[in-house]
């Protein structure tokens, strides 16, 4: 029995930066991840991402596309430690590594580097129709350039774009203290029917 | 194959306000319902949680507990269009109608009305050890009610709690505009071993 | 004695769009109007800004430029209800209707139509060493575009930028509810030394 | 010539926490200091707020109190490096201090430690008719309190609160990166014609 949202402290995580629980959450959850999907997670950093829709797809197949070897190692530790096994760490700087990946059902992007409209470009191709790319931005330059795309690509695609901000309440004494966490902008890609 | 986030469009609504996407989506994962879960979803309104949750837990049973006729009517009208068959809507103001429900795996509370801790008291004795209510707070004194509760019963529980904030890009011509929706409190109880 | 900060309520409005008292607030102590100051006030809209900076600055003078008749109408009613004599309106879309206008000591850019990079082109010149640029930008492609101006001009300018989003809690029966309002992007320009 | 919006950094700070700029000028703007205010200060910390006020009050005066001798030895260190000279330290934890204030025209609590509703009795009686109360509240315990009391004081004070967010854009590299500030509350008070 599968839950997503598993939390942050259970992952291995050394100083990669992390998507935290509540972004991964809602990034799964509009991927339409499901039993049987085969899944690309781009910049999949410590594999958090990766785990997750392992767990959700046990039928199916994820791709971890990373390119610091600190990365891949935790992808690696993570999956073994979730016992996850359905899931390729691949060392690559995309769009470099997704050559053999096949047919997919869905995207996960979490970091382009400066690559996106490469990446977007040649994902378009592998992405089945009615499947999903859904982007983590953190920076206004990467969703304007995301947006740029899909406004270009207007047949192939539909988009839908939301920014989500968490702030968690921490105890203090007998106070609940919000503290802020950093927000992002989720964009989620639609393929189009041909 | 069900994923987790139905769109809000996709469900029958009438002039009840309704839970968004996105924080249905956080309720239910942080609920951790699984596929034989016993689910109490207090306040239900269109029931858009419930049928979320009932397609979560294919093995198990949700109760949907609605005080309004027209709550009850949508919540019905729901669970026919989605297929839905393992969800049992109650008419009625909690605590009043949670008498016959056994125990349960996760309460969702989107409604208390005024009556938060009797609820609160009559459903920590039906949930499960390790079992989860999730509540969604929409005011500060409801959300200031519920972590004096969660303080004042620290033996037999312990919380966590976020707001979330979700702002909605509009596509305006050549523009992306930001639509901001209300912002809810996320309070998650664990119930401790005794 | 004149404060910053009129209630929105107070600004005689129509059905034109009006900048929301905080972001009002932080626009004009972001563009440090002093009391002699020479104030362009571009896409002014209701003039609410135009208004409140005119009385930051007695002995100095505000242009409030506004292409829609309907907006400069709503100007010159709020500046003779406000008893503002220190603004002139400009019924003209920038960079047009800018040439007449000296060295100024602030710009604020409320609207700028698809004419961004023209209009800064233009304010550049006339603002003084030291003088700022404070702009609203309620889209994404307006933020992502000033950002590239200021990246592109880093000689000239120095510049922060916020994102600032309110809540407004409205009492309901005995609860404090929230109500988001749009959040907005503010971008402070600074002109630096030659 | 005095500008509403010191910036932080320009603060002589120490380790004692700082309320941010935007959060200090929409407070100071809520609380309509005029020229001749009289404004006392509760919970001054490193006299940020003290520090404007008393800028925007060159004819008035403002008491600043403050329980850690580390807080009264940096409003004193702030008030000198900004030639402020119409600012009173009181080394005291409200409500002890508050003795020999006299009426007054605008109070702001930044911090209550747990006495606020002790507090707000006595600086009521302190606070002209039109006068104004501004807490600021980082914990919801206080935003509650604050609220409780208001709402058993409506024949005397009537209220506005909002939640303010703030997101500062941090330049990466050719990147924008939102990084969050923690929210606050901000509640004002005017009292009422008797």
């Amino acid at each position: 029995m599968n839950f997503l949202g598993i939390d942050d402290e259970d992952f291995i995580r050394g100083d990669v930066p992390m998507t935290k629980q509540e972004i991964r959450i809602l990034t799964l959850a509009k991927a339409h991840v499901g039993t049987e999907a085969v899944v690309i997670d781009i910049g999949a950093g410590t594999g958090s991402i990766s785990i997750e829709a392992a767990r959700l797809a046990p039928d199916g197949h994820v791709y971890s596309i990373e390119r610091t070897a600190a990365g891949i190692a935790l992808i690696q530790a993570n999956a073994e430690k979730f016992g996850v096994t359905n899931l390729t760490p691949v060392h690559s700087e995309a769009p470099a590594g997704l050559e053999q990946i096949p047919v997919c059902d869905a995207v996960i992007i979490g970091g382009s580097g400066r690559q996106l409209h490469e990446i977007l470009d040649v994902v378009s191709v592998k992405l089945r129709t009615g499947g999903r790319i859904v982007l983590n931005c953190i920076t206004i330059q990467t969703l304007a350039s995301c947006l740029a795309y899909m406004r270009q690509h207007v047949a192939q695609f539909s988009y839908e774009a939301v920014q989500v901000q968490v702030n968690r309440l921490e105890a203090v004494g007998p106070y609940d203290m919000a503290k802020a966490i950093n927000p992002i902008y989720i964009v989620t890609c639609i393929k189009k029917n041909a």
